[in-house]
């Protein structure tokens, strides 16, 4: 059982190449020093930007303890808030997303404008003054047509990764595309377990038979490497680049995201159970085999962008052993349900991906909150990815608790 | 988050006319001191006495980590004890209420009069002593109809307070009234979020479409004040008191509790949906349009007593953010269901707006959880009397935190 | 509210002859420390071996927090194992229980023998030591035809309980029993309600009119004492240990464990509502009515062999208000079901039994958490099992506490 002041021995005390203690899993406590060390200090994955098309546009969420809000103002740009009235605090949006003309609290209809300042409180006497009780902004940025949010008061600097993930990412047209479906299930795991699963295909042949007709299990290309020992990888990457896509392995500074695209297996151009296009090509793409560019950015989401949809993956932490994965399927605006997609066979291996996935954790979690449990070797072959997130959690768990912590609206 | 030691500079912090720091909605150490303090010491209402009809009828009830039953004796007292049986401690009556001659545990039948006495225990051997084995029992009084009791060893004085709802509720006749209807329901709230909501009318516009038809919002009317700056208000109070129906303002010398009669909305004379009885007028009063004598006693009920039904109000805290909330509908015994009143009718207005309330205090919960949340200003027009609710409560804490501690059976 | 360092004066406190005072019912900190001393240090019953017929038929279990598989090797030996992977802690076999050749991790396949030994492991590199990757054993020992485990590194000794077990328990030839039916239920309670409430039968006559046909609850045969005391417990004794059949008295020499066989009411030879066989006589046993062979071995189990089946009793604990309660009902393999006996004829007095034993340990445990709970006294005549295991329970609590503690697999 770990103490917050325990956590730095722990942490000095773990080995890289090999899984994490225990208590890093399993521990209340060690899960309070992930949220205010990581989740609430970091740009956190919080929304794709088309599921905010229109001004007044909002969608919510909870991080942790903070209920939050995003929505589209009348200027067109996207801003978040802290869901919580300035009067008595009540949430004001309920709703996952929904439309509205103005933000009005449900409890005594206190009315903000979607740029959060506050237009009218009933009967609140002449000393009020409602300049200084709009809602409470938090930082947010979009890259990559992903809306991230940052709950510190002086965040870091987004822009590296901005730049890069937009310059990547511009092909695929990501203000031309709309949400085909989203879909949010509960796994009872770990958030790290969650993402040291996503970070290896050491458990693909063994977990997700639709997957694999697709995806390139190769680990030269799906490892922490930069894929270009692959043959495959090189080849595709300079195809694509010649073609003007940017395709080559990326990472940054700091190692909490990483850009690259990898071809798909053989000639399959999409996740379908037959590797065709599951939705028409977006219009900035050149040619259907384009591969999927693959885009993490720790602790909280990995990417896919095809020719024809892409996939935004965002996990949150509930509790110390349950996280939430929301998956969002996006297709260009022009493409007409029915007729040029059909949304089964769009969501179809990615749902089934998913849910092999939250088996597979569920039971990483109930083994490794066994006392008997200690931490094993990982592949160095097969998990290059799952070390590099390790011991970028290790890192950054590290400075941030040995270095000091501001947080906003505290 | 609040220790039990950090309690009383936060109750010193507290800025009277704003909403309480989160830690006193959110907390498991507030919501033990709140036990320990208020719950486990003060009077508290815990059933309607028409719900103990005949000699042997109980009722049982949860207050906090105390089981309790009421019973009537075969003298026709009411009484209350610890539901533990004095041999292994098996909780005695499970049920929410019934009838029984005796009190016999389910385990090994050890049987107790109704007046709390061991009668019987089988194989006990010589040395036992049946007498030092009864009923722990709890202090028990009974004002305006409605069965309060008190943990505290030395429980604070309850003659004021009994003389004044007697007298003032002696016209609704309740030891001939009768239960025609009894709800419970749980609110994902804190209970002082749910006593709140209770104090003001602020949000009874936005969330009360059915009880505005004949409830008054006019603040001059259910705030705090004493209802006289109401034309209408006072109007009422001189016809009523004329008519000998006590119905002038009266609060508690520490402000715990308060009565008032108020007139309702225009020619209405009962909560419906048009305005008329529900049932037959209650023998007591001289005339329909007699309003409603409110009554509330901190921690726990607000009562209404109209000349058709009485209403009494629950409310049990469950965990910091959960609490049930029971609605107990009275009409004179003559009155035959079906004939004389219809239980969806008489039931229907309060029906829809606890469920109206439960909605907006889960999300004033959810809200003030965030750490983003800071205490907003009342509106010293709208909310009068939750900020004499929330006065009263520090003041009740700060005082019971600071003095001695006495409670019984421990 | 007990903190570990508050058990050995409350351990101290506690007065034979009475019920544990409350935190030993309700506290987690005595539920951890009640794990810590006597659940991960004593042997438990983990299965029946009839539940294991052939070389690689697993169950699983959890015990505390540790995930755990028993298995039967090609060898026939039957040994078990902690249920987590050497490589990144998942556990390995999931369901309650199957057959394998070989357990395979469902993460990335590492596979082991049936021995324990890992097998391979793919791509794991030139320095990987398999020899160093074995699954982590547990003590494991058969006795009764019973699979007992224990989690400390240095067991205490078995060979006592075993050796008297294995003698009373031949003729009912527990190797060639098979596994008619098995039920699990999760009772509210803590384990040691659950216990006690087996240890006597003072509550027998008013809670299970099925079992009482035929279970005699005469507190002489029953309880803590050595049956001969009943002259048709010393009557029965003397038949069966004439025809061969161990029957009298014998307790361990820490009271931990006792066999005796006792005489079913009149004419009954099993536990049916006619009191009739519910199962072809099991073969080595030499008349029908042998009564019952009675085996408890604490903390977790108690037993019933009779002449035409078997039943093993396991309780698990959940949490400190928690106990999962499996009852395992045995048969000879020769019988057929349908034709040599009626499943539902042979489970229904001890489905019923166990369910209201359910209920009154419910109630219990809702009455003793109340802090008016006080420790009352037992029946010296009726609760005289009771007083035998609470009182090993003190002792061996405060032996634990005492004294060192040295945990496998920490
Ligand atoms: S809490 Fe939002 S208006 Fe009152
Ligand atoms: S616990 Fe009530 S009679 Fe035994
Ligand atoms: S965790 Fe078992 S094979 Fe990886
Ligand atoms: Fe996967
Ligand atoms: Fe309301
Ligand atoms: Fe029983």
């Amino acid at each position: 059982m770990a103490h917050p002041s325990d956590l730095l021995p722990l942490l000095h005390s773990q080995r890289s190449g090999f899984s994490l203690a225990r208590p890093f899993y399993a521990d209340a406590s060690v899960h309070q020093a992930d949220l205010e060390t990581i989740w609430y200090r970091s740009w956190i994955f919080a929304a794709s930007a088309a599921e905010l098309p229109r001004a007044g546009s909002y969608v919510t969420l909870q991080l942790g303890r903070y209920p939050l809000v995003i929505v589209r103002g009348s200027d067109g740009a996207v801003r978040a808030f802290h869901n919580s009235c300035r009067h008595r605090g009540s949430r004001i949006c309920s709703k996952p997303s929904g439309q509205a003309a103005k933000l009005v609290c449900p409890y005594h209809q206190w009315t903000y404008e979607t740029d959060g300042r506050l237009l009218w409180a009933r009967d609140m006497g002449p000393g009020f003054e409602p300049a200084r009780h709009g809602l409470k902004p938090v930082a947010c940025e979009i890259a990559a047509g992903m809306v991230f949010l940052c709950l510190a008061a002086d965040p870091p600097d987004f822009s590296e990764v901005k730049v890069a993930a937009d310059r990547y990412a511009a092909p695929h047209r990501l203000d031309e595309l709309k949400v085909a479906h989203r879909s949010s299930i509960l796994e009872k795991a770990n958030w790290k377990l969650v993402m040291e699963n996503n970070r290896e295909c050491y458990h693909c042949a063994g977990s997700h038979p639709a997957l694999c007709r697709t995806f390139n299990d190769d680990p030269d290309l799906v490892g922490s490497d930069d894929s270009l020992s692959s043959p495959a990888g090189a080849a595709h990457v300079a195809r694509c680049e010649a073609a003007g896509l940017p395709s080559r392995y990326l990472i940054g500074g700091d190692e909490q995201w990483r850009l690259v695209r990898i071809p798909f297996v053989g000639e399959a151009v999409s996740y379908t159970m037959d590797g065709r296009a599951a939705a028409p090509r977006i219009p900035g793409l050149p040619f259907d085999n384009a591969g999927s560019l693959l885009f993490f950015h720790y602790p909280n989401t990995w990417n896919h962008f095809l020719s024809d949809h892409v996939l935004n993956f965002r996990i949150l932490p509930v509790s110390p052993t349950e996280t939430e994965v929301t998956t969002t399927w996006l297709v260009h605006r022009d493409a007409v349900e029915g007729r040029d997609y059909d949304l089964a066979r769009l969501t179809e291996v990615w749902t089934a991906t998913n849910d092999e996935d939250r088996r597979v954790v569920e039971e990483n979690q109930i083994g490794v909150s066994s006392p008997a449990y200690e931490p094993g070797p990982y592949s160095v072959r097969q998990e290059s990815g799952v070390i590099q997130f390790v011991d970028w959690y290790v890192r950054t768990m590290t400075a941030g608790l040995a270095g000091p912590s501001a947080m906003a609206a505290e």
